[in-house]
């Protein structure tokens, strides 16, 4: 495919690095801050793949922060893109507005400012998907059947917008914005089932929406970046117990 | 003030509808389903006024919600507008950023993608005023020493940025987008430092800030709409005893 061109010269598992470490010299390249496991900051790789952009990634521990975070983001939390030395900007979905209202390839968000907003609803609607899942892998005994219903009610909701925009993504008839946005909380969703059942999705009545996240995973922006169920497992079991290992899959 | 001429004639002070109250009939007027309290929803007001629109406000008893809320927005909060009949999009933000791109006078946000970006930064960044806002009236038990911080950090954040752009507003010589999203947090200091003194602003770090938030306060677009700290305390107290007086300046 052809953003693999691109993507297939970036490293994005590259050690994380902690404190102590020193900060890797700035080369003019545009460069994100992430965590290779982490849902947000993967938002922000998605939008550079699919625009294919040549970047940067600098991995972070953010159990053990490196002292010159809070220089880059502001708030020391991934992601970050920095555009030009010490120029940053963070929160995940600020930084895809911004990518994609200053590269125009591949526009993402929709011009119309209706679907725009619709589109930004949706991913407000996506939260509990993300509630659901955090609290799978952290606390497992606090899901309450009100999470349950928020759970199913957010999975309902995107696919209703599925069968009503008749399109093969929720974009169009390729992933855009709000479809790069969610995807990173289904991604975990075959890993997440496996500390708890009640985070898989119903293929009786998702259908529609498994076949979409079928199709999503194919998605070279997405397939580059995609990790293996086993691994996001591992990866949750050190993150349940306190002590996540970032370095499952680092190539040096 | 210019801005007069419409507000003057919205009335901003009418009934909160609840269960069994019908639907007021949808008369091809743009529509804000409001809560006359909630800084959310005063968000989208501010934008409004700004851009003097007419357009209609119907308030809703959000501990009693008329059975046709949902429909109007899914996720049964307010603010929503109705752009057209059952044609509604909702979360203040996104409600903003659609009426700044559908209605171009008065431009709110800025067009430069990155100061775009770093004011949506700052928006966030205003967070645990929110966060102090919400716990000096329901759990002034519960504020940490972190939550302490963070407030005072957000207020230098915000102050800082005042002394960096140089200019009356954060926006410019008048308000803008970003004044306008965190004013409301601002509105509502004087009434919850009543309440616990740890909520008010230091004027001997902040007063640059201060004269900021006297300076928004005179813009129409926020006086038209201002609550005086007497009545925002009144109704504080009722919020916290779990009994919020929506009806406190209802006009018929």
């Amino acid at each position: 495919m052809s953003s693999k061109a691109i993507t297939g010269k970036i490293n994005f598992n590259t050690k994380h690095l902690k404190r102590g470490d020193p900060l890797p010299p700035y080369n003019g390249k545009l460069r994100v801050y992430n965590m290779r496991y982490c849902p947000f900051a993967q938002r922000t790789i998605l939008a550079l793949n699919a625009k294919q952009m040549d970047y940067e990634v600098v991995n972070i521990n953010l159990m053990d922060k490196p002292e010159w975070l809070t220089r880059k983001s502001a708030f020391g939390k991934v992601p970050a893109i920095e555009i030009n030395e010490d120029v940053c900007i963070f929160e995940s979905l600020v930084t895809v507005e911004y990518l994609d209202e200053a590269y125009p390839q591949r526009p993402l968000l929709p011009k119309d400012p209706l679907r725009k907003a619709l589109d930004k609803i949706l991913i407000e609607a996506s939260g509990p998907i993300h509630t659901m899942m955090f609290k799978t892998v952290k606390m497992p005994d606090s899901i309450t059947e009100d999470n349950l219903k928020a759970y199913e009610s957010s999975l309902q909701y995107i696919q209703n917008e599925l069968i009503n925009r008749k399109t093969k993504f929720l974009s169009g008839n390729e992933p855009g914005y709000v479809d790069y946005m969610i995807w990173p909380w289904f991604e975990r969703i075959g890993a997440l089932k496996k500390f708890d059942e009640r985070a898989g999705i119903d293929s009786s009545k998702f259908g529609l929406l498994l076949e979409y996240c079928s199709n999503m995973a194919k998605d070279p922006a997405v397939s580059d970046y995609l990790l293996p169920d086993d691994i996001l497992f591992k990866y949750f079991e050190g993150y349940k117990a306190g002590a996540p290992n970032y370095e499952l899959i680092t190539e040096e």
